[in-house]
Order: structure tokens, then sequence, then C-alpha cells
């Protein structure tokens, strides 16, 4: 593999996945990644464009920061890219108005929306939300359009919890596509739709850009095909297999996010 | 299309699906369809082998029969395939011990199995039963297992009830299937083990045997792949545009039982 220097030359912009590379996130509110505080804080000062870009769909923005900060990360809501947002620009744009099959706590992200006489469903992770009537009634509103449009913030298969491994949005998705006989519309990672959005608010092309995730498919894989650099860090839901994936290769592996900082600080831009 | 004499030559025996063929079912106990009744008895004196293949995975088979001798049918649990008892007899053919995902009023089948350890998930229609947290059980047991098992009793998209459309047990099959990255094995029409262990059961060869059912493709196109001939009769789920399906062509549409009981009856077997 080619040096860092060759690997990290001219980049101008960093896209940090929030949840297992900036913190491990909890019933209890959640635990930062040990350097992770420091590290976002010395990107900032480096004069290096720096925006987050995440797939969490349980909690507003609003929400999400005001964890984050709590836990003394220097992060505002303008500086995040999340599906929900995405998705009432998506809505708003397209004279769209949900059905809603979502999370409580992401419900005031939607509070503008029109979700009268619904032409459409946008399922997120709900959680215990996903009951059998709640899913039914979104196949339902699906099954009386003529033209079923199903829009989806993610497509996860599941993720981990201090309880265990829990379903995520991609399954229930799944599960609408086949009832319905519809594709579904993906806001959010890997969608090279979602990874443009974030490069836009950020200023910078996609060349010149790095994507920081702990996910080898959801942001390495999907930042690259984007034609971005990435690199996976071994914090989060990373597990030591991905360094083989059988088909998406980083652009470099390192230990956490500040070992990502601590090289890009010294290599990017030359 | 040819004469009814001679696509009917030959047949022997006579598979019946149950639901939309001899009754409409309900949350009052169902409705029998207009001379199936009648139909049923005459096939029963005409010499023809019959046996009723459902997939029907609410209901034990004992419920199931007892709902339809109320409404005056002629019919014993020995003559009906039914996708539970097939699934038990696969269970312990194989040493499989099943974490059971399904509805109560099918638990009574599955009374004699041993469901420690579970090594297996058995995923049926389970209705409200279809909860997140059982939903993630059903999961997680699949996430623990080496070499993961996931039976499906059935793989419908959705069913009719009075209150509308309801999401069928193959919507939440594509769910675990997605999320752990399996296949499901399906027990239940239009699996060919299934329709050939109710041609065993009636002693009849497949090229002797015609399968009388509402569903183009699980009941029609499935007995047809099994070399069976196969009539879809105008009652249940039947919709007209069935009569121009892309895949699928019956070897005769009827109005409903009785017709087809008629038109056996004057050419079967001669």
């Amino acid at each position: 593999m080619a040096a860092w220097a060759e690997r990290l030359a001219g980049v101008r912009g960093v896209l940090l996945d929030i949840s297992g590379v900036l913190y491990d996130s909890g019933a209890d509110g959640g635990t930062p990644i040990a350097g992770s505080v420091e590290a976002v804080a010395r990107l900032k000062q480096s004069g290096l464009k720096v925006r987050f870009c995440t797939n969490e769909s349980q909690k507003s923005r609003a929400e999400l920061v005001a964890v984050l900060r709590r836990l003394g990360f220097d992060i505002s809501e303008g500086e995040v890219t999340a599906p929900a947002p995405a998705t009432c620009q998506i809505l708003k744009e397209r004279g769209l108005r949900p059905h809603l099959l979502i999370h409580d706590g992401v419900r005031s992200e939607f509070d503008h929306i029109d979700t009268s006489n619904p032409n459409c469903v946008v399922i997120a992770d709900a959680g215990e939300g996903f009951s059998y009537q709640n899913m039914n009634k979104a196949f339902q509103v699906l099954m009386e359009l003529e033209t079923p449009v199903l829009i989806s913030l993610g497509k996860g298969r599941y993720y981990k919890e201090t309880s265990g491994l829990m379903l995520d949005v991609g399954a229930y998705m799944k599960a609408l596509e086949y009832a319905c006989g519809v594709e579904a519309e993906v806001v959010g990672k890997p969608s090279p739709e979602f990874f443009n959005s974030a490069l836009q608010a950020m200023g910078v092309e996609a060349h010149q850009a790095i994507m920081i995730g702990d996910d080898i498919v959801g942001d390495v894989g999907g930042a690259q095909r984007c034609g971005m650099r990435a690199l996976q860090v071994r914090t989060g839901k990373f597990r030591p297999s991905d360094e083989h994936h059988a088909e998406v290769k980083a652009d470099g592996y390192v230990d956490n996010l500040a070992q990502a900082v601590e090289l890009l600080l010294q290599h990017a831009d030359k």
C-alpha cells in the first residue's frame, strides 16, 4: 500500500461518521471513544473542512447534537448531514405527503411536513414501533397508491446495542418491498445522493474529500463509489474480518479517529 | 385450447385448495362458497381420489377441519396436507429444535416438538405476533447459530380479510433473510416437496393429478411445475387479470369448484 503521504495528498474536506467513530451510543446517553473529542477539535482548528455524515434516524439532529455536546464534542446542527432532513427536502421537492413509520425520537424533524392524504410511505428505524399493526398500515397505504413510493432512511440490516443485536430498518424495508412488489428509495449512506449532498454542504469535490467511518460497506464502500477516499476506524462495529472484505478495501485502516486525524494533519493538502 | 375431454383425460386424483375454493375465511368462522359443499361430496363419491392441500398456518388442522365440518363439508384431519405437520416431520427427520415464531392457533401442532436450546427458527403467519420484540428474538436466535436454518410456512405476500389486506408470512421471512444473510426453506405451496407429499399421501402420480385453487402462482404455477395439471377457480383471491398472467397459464379456468367437479365427473379417467 502506498505511503500515507500519497494516500492523503490533496484532501481538503473530511466527512465523519458519528456512531462508532465519535461515540458509542447507548441507553445511558453513550460514551465518547477515547481521543475523539480532542480529534474533532484539532480537525476543526486545522483549516480542513469538516462535516458529520450519519445514518442516525431514531433521534432528531437537535437531540443527537445535544447528546454529543454533553459528551464534550464541538458540533452544531448545521454541520450534520442526516437522513431525516434529507428526506424532508426530497418530500418537498416532489410534492410527497408521507405516511410516517418512524421512531418518536425523530418525529420532530417532520413537524413541517404535510402528512394528510398520504401519497408515499417513509420508513425509518422505528424500533418497537415496528408492530404488526403499524407495518400493516404502511403496507395498506402503499397498496392503495397507483404508483407506490417507499422511502427508507438507510437500509441497515442490524446494529449493536448493549442489550444485543437489534434488527434495523433494512429488514422492514425488505418486508414492504416484497409484499408490495416495489423497490425502496434509500436516503442515507451508502446512497450516492446522500454522500453528494454532504460534499455539497461542505463545498469540496469528491476527489478532495475523505470519509472516516466504522462500517466497511456503508461508510467506506459507499464513499469510494462516489469517488471519495475512505478510512475505516477499528472502533464501533469494526470487526477484524473487515480488513479482508471480499468487495471493499479501505484507503487505510486506523485504530481510531485520533490516529486518523494525526495522519491527516501530517499529510493532507500538502 | 383443447377440449375439456382432452385436458382432463387420465385424471385419477384431485388436490383441493381450501381457503377461497371451499370457503371464504373470516372472523365470523367463514362462509362456504356456493356449491362447494355439494361439490366435495360428489367428488368423494365419484371414485376419484381427493386430498386437501392448504397453506393455512394460523389454525391447527383440527381447528380448520372443525370449522369446515360446521359449514357442512365432508372432511377429516387425515385428508389434509398442511404446512405445520409437514414442518414437524422435517424437524424430526433432521433433529431440528425450533424457536417458534407462530400464531397461537397453530401452536398445538408443535406440542410434541422439542423446542429447548433451539437450532433453527420456524416462522409462520403470526399476525399480531409479529411484534418487534418477537422478530428481534427470532433474529437473535438465527445470528447465534453457526449454520442458521430458517423454515417458513409458506411465503405469501399478503391475504385478504374482511377488514382489508393483511401482510402474510412472506414479508417477515424476507426481513429475516435480509437481516441474517440466509435463504429460508419454504414448507407449503408452491414448494415441490409439499405438493409431492400431498400426491404421495393420495397415492397418485403427478401426471394423474390435478390441483384446483384460487392462487394463480401458488396453486396453479406450483402444481404445474411438479408435473400436475391445474385449474383456477374464479372465487377467493382470483382476479380477472390472472387469466392473462405473464408467467402462468392454467389448464383451465372455471367459475367455481362446482363447475370444476362437474367437468371432472364428465371427463376424468375416461
